[in-house]
């Protein structure tokens, strides 16, 4: 009897495994028969913030190639310098503050006096970030970010594991280059419990302190070894770096030496909520502005781009898919009735996503919003420099590019409703929606 | 007894599966040791054709990182709008019909009055395609095609699953404008017994209403829901499209707008059975044409590129392998006896492949074709915009690269022997072959 | 009993089974806790030489998607033709010879007489190669070597085989045009107990007879079928190929046609071993040398790049990762003490690597070396071709870029600690290291 139950329960472990295995590694990732509204998986806890990390094993981010995260920073609270294995774009979500980013090898072109002094310091580039500023980072160069305003400066961030561009396999690696992560890589199997340490404390002190030309005491010191504050920590006293006056002033020229005109002065940061740049605008339902290669050229060489979107109340956003990227929609303000429909014809997600939610649309999944609040504020994170979108009604959509009789014999309808199914609507991307906030329809036919 | 009766079968069940599984999921998935012309595994039926299907799965297929498929269009027959996750190469193998491609966002440059009018229509380009004709498609871009002749209208298409302009996974997935597919994605795992229905039937009825301006009623209308016609459906009286005279004909310049001047306008098409524009030519040996990067530039960023031939009885193509890409063969008119030999120096096939047989040729396989029958003709995809063909033997072959010391001294000969090994064969590709149609020689050495 | 036993039996295999197979097949395939000095695992023993093969299963080369080989040519040993499937970067380690590459379809501009006598040659470029030639290969390109010197020629090469140019799967796969590999493809799974044969021997020898217009005596010469000399064999007597004089007197322009000034006259070769072309060189530490695709255009088709480096004894290359690529380093001569961390801080290897050795060090790892010998000396090659290396400390460094501010509050230390972190290294790459040759300190914290 207990050889037969020990049998049964391996076997059973063996299907489990297998099934689990088998889900996850098969092929068809993408056969995706249902989306969620995604909320954090992880959170780590910092001394003057937290980091919040989407599960990158979920089905549709696994499908899409991508892992997500949200940093939450208090005021003087200081995001140490890290960097990662992937290209990232990063959004601020709320708040504002300064940002520093250093590729090794440029310039240090701030500097707070012409000639090196005792208490002076020269750094680069550091920039004012603000809510709507988009931020592109290549893989390996490191970031820092400070919260000097009086409410949290939150900050967005996708990163493309499936480019190139990682040459690592498809997990999110920071690398820290201060502070600590001392509940682990969560995120990684095999990595929950282990402390994630500094990569100067993986180094002897011995070889710090001759690499450096410091002491062995400083040496120690810089691996945080003691320090459980994390990687948001909070700054004592002023924070006194070298900085520009805020934008709008800002100059558009810096000094520059040959270097700083390739990749040390390449512009890595847009602002995508300023109505007036807007792509799309319509004064009664909203505004949609893009933010892709010919904008900010740093994107074709990091193959991602941007979308931001801000509608009112019973605005909707005509039916359309992305032709040649995924895209993962973060909501920033408010929320919206989604639906999205698959490969199969399936709604495979209709429902709600409110605020600090995200959803994946993968490659050709079809997808419609109508904002259910007041205001329904979201950004678009796309695997393409120069995503397109294809809309299934409206003026440039693709009905208004068939002819007629192949609408009227592809729908056995009239020429007479051919031609409204083609004319109607006008808009190209936003029209005005009347209808109820849900429709109570079945998810899936066989549901 | 039933117990370890229980336990062998669950046994050599769970080796089976793994069997299977290792077999498909090992690194070495290119490790091939027999390769085999390929028939169409799945057969869909529509009202005024079919779609034939070649399993993905298959070795060399999966090798290749492709998928294949063939559309049959009766006269008079209706292939829908659809679009795809990948990008794809299509080869007109049969008779002759219309082509309309809709890029959401260009304009509607073709319009059968100056002023739109009741009863007139304006829409994208629309273009006659005929045998011959090589059409790129980039990922997401809605096709439709229909037959206006008398004999059924054969394309076939090749779809690169393994580019990076493919963002899912490695499984073709057809989005359907209209109709739908009562059989399923019977080439998915899972999918077999699910009908695949068009993508607006995934939105509720309300939502299309409201984006299309309609009522409920035709929105159902758009959904195909009570449709068993397929997605080849037939056209019942004219098909009164507005389309420009025949190619000869066809202006070079169309009317044009700024944004038409780049993807709108783009050419993505060309045809490769003319036999004046031949890259080889040969009166009574046949041709070779290629096409390529160079020639439509939009395969550059399709990272695709074709190869048409056609050869008389007996001719040979000389031994050659792709250096940088993978290819497959499909056979349009007439048969060949063919041998491919893999990195190991095996012969992996030996034999006839005839007319509808598809035979994929992996990166460096090297591979011989010689004529069978009165004509052979066929056209070769291949996973590269400007993919290179190394030939084993002839006057711009890799022997004649090689000095006559490196030939003596690797195959033992004296330089008499090597020199005619090197200089004897003039010709560069095409030669004539008077040998038996099949040699007999088992495939592998072992065997 | 036997029951439970062959139950238990079986159970432990499968067991034993899915752990390899999950610990080879998972996604965390670059989570790697330890890195090793490598040494080759398997030899291939030839008349005149010896192939010596990495195990490209390893984890961190697996994790940095490529392979590596290395080449010991005795003198008057040719190592005949063959090509692979990868972009491929060779490193000639030792000795002096000669190479050809045959770019199929480009002209034999290499003749010894205007005109084509008999006795007399014409071939492709054959270039002198000589310690410190580094030189890049298309895939499908075939190449040959041959030593004409009194010592060992030593040649090792990498096979990116993550890169869209490899289009198989990712195993090296030489295929060979001439001679044979008795002992098959030990590397591959499957293939340990096949011979490789050359690809002409997998011809029926009458096809290859009709294709080369010769008999098929000298057909089945060409297959080597009866040859164990392997692939690097003895030239008998002189060998006569036509060759240009030695470098330095090389004539920059050869004669050209319209094909050769595109790919057929590309440049594939550059010298890393001179220090007057040193990126950094400091006479009394040693020198760095570069090569990427501003030096060699070729390599941005082939995305890789090398990095040649020669310290004196207790010079330390300052602590730096790779941002944007993989790196493999294998030691030319000398050794050092090396330590590498990676994304958790762990030091995932502390030791000696010395000559012949290989380690791989993937991007975002963090590396310090510091000779412990006279001289140390090695090639990095690098899956980017334009690979950029971050330093964590000296002039050019992360720190230099990082506010003052952004140092003491990140490791808690006075601004006096910060700015000696920050400015005491004046240095970029190289300084003197005075310490031990080893800190003793266990590798991870929990060991």
């Amino acid at each position: 009897m207990s050889r037969v139950s020990s049998f049964l329960s391996f076997s059973l472990t063996l299907l489990i495994f297998l099934h689990g295995y088998t889900a996850q590694q098969f092929p068809n990732e993408c056969q995706l028969d249902q989306l969620n509204a995604l909320e954090p998986s992880h959170v780590l806890k910092s001394e003057a913030g937290r980091i919040e990390v989407w599960d990158h094993h979920a089905p549709q981010l696994r499908c899409s190639g991508v892992s997500f995260a949200r940093y939450i920073i208090e005021p003087k609270g200081l995001y140490l310098p890290s960097f990662v294995n992937t290209a990232k774009l990063s959004f601020v979500a709320k708040g504002q503050g300064l940002m520093g980013r250093v590729i090794p090898g440029c310039a240090e072109t701030y500097q707070d006096s012409p000639v090196m002094q005792q208490g002076g310091d020269m750094h680069q580039k550091v920039e004012h970030i603000r809510c709507g500023d988009t931020i592109a980072t290549p893989p390996g160069a490191a970031q820092w970010f400070y919260n000097e305003g009086n409410q949290p400066l939150v900050i967005v961030s996708v990163f493309d594991l499936a480019s190139h561009q990682n040459q690592l396999d498809r997990n999110p690696r920071p690398f820290y280059l201060a502070g600590n992560n001392p509940q682990g890589q969560v995120w990684l199997r095999g990595r929950e419990h282990q402390p994630q340490r500094n990569i100067l404390s993986g180094f002897a002190p011995e070889v710090l302190a001759q690499a450096f030309k410091i002491d062995v005491r400083t040496a120690q010191q810089l691996q945080n070894q003691q320090d459980n504050r994390g990687n948001i920590v909070r700054v004592q006293g002023p924070f006194g770096v070298v900085r520009p006056p805020l934008r709008g002033q800002r100059p558009q020229e810096e000094e520059s030496n040959g270097l700083e005109e390739t990749i040390c002065s390449a512009r890595c940061t847009d602002n995508l909520d300023d109505p007036s740049n807007a792509d799309v605008y319509k004064p009664h339902l909203g505004y949609i502005s893009t933010l892709n290669s010919f904008d900010l050229p740093i994107l074709r060489f990091l193959r991602l781009s941007a979308l931001r979107g801000s509608i009112r109340q019973n605005a909707m956003v005509l039916p359309q898919w992305n032709a040649n990227a995924n895209a993962v929609l973060y909501v920033t303000d408010g929320e919206a009735q989604v639906q999205v429909v698959n490969d199969n014809g399936e709604r495979v997600f209709d429902g709600q996503v409110s605020q600090g939610q995200l959803i994946a649309i993968p490659q050709g999944f079809s997808v419609v919003k109508r904002a259910t609040s007041e205001q329904f504020r979201w950004v678009e994170f796309k695997t393409n420099s120069n995503a397109q979108i294809n809309t299934l009604a409206g003026r440039t959509s693709v009905m208004r590019g068939l002819p007629l009789e192949v609408i009227s014999n592809g729908y056995q309808i009239s020429p007479e409703e051919a031609r409204k199914v083609k004319f109607n609507t006008l808009e190209t991307t936003l029209t005005h929606s009347s209808g109820p906030a849900s429709y109570g329809r079945p998810r899936k036919a066989e549901a």
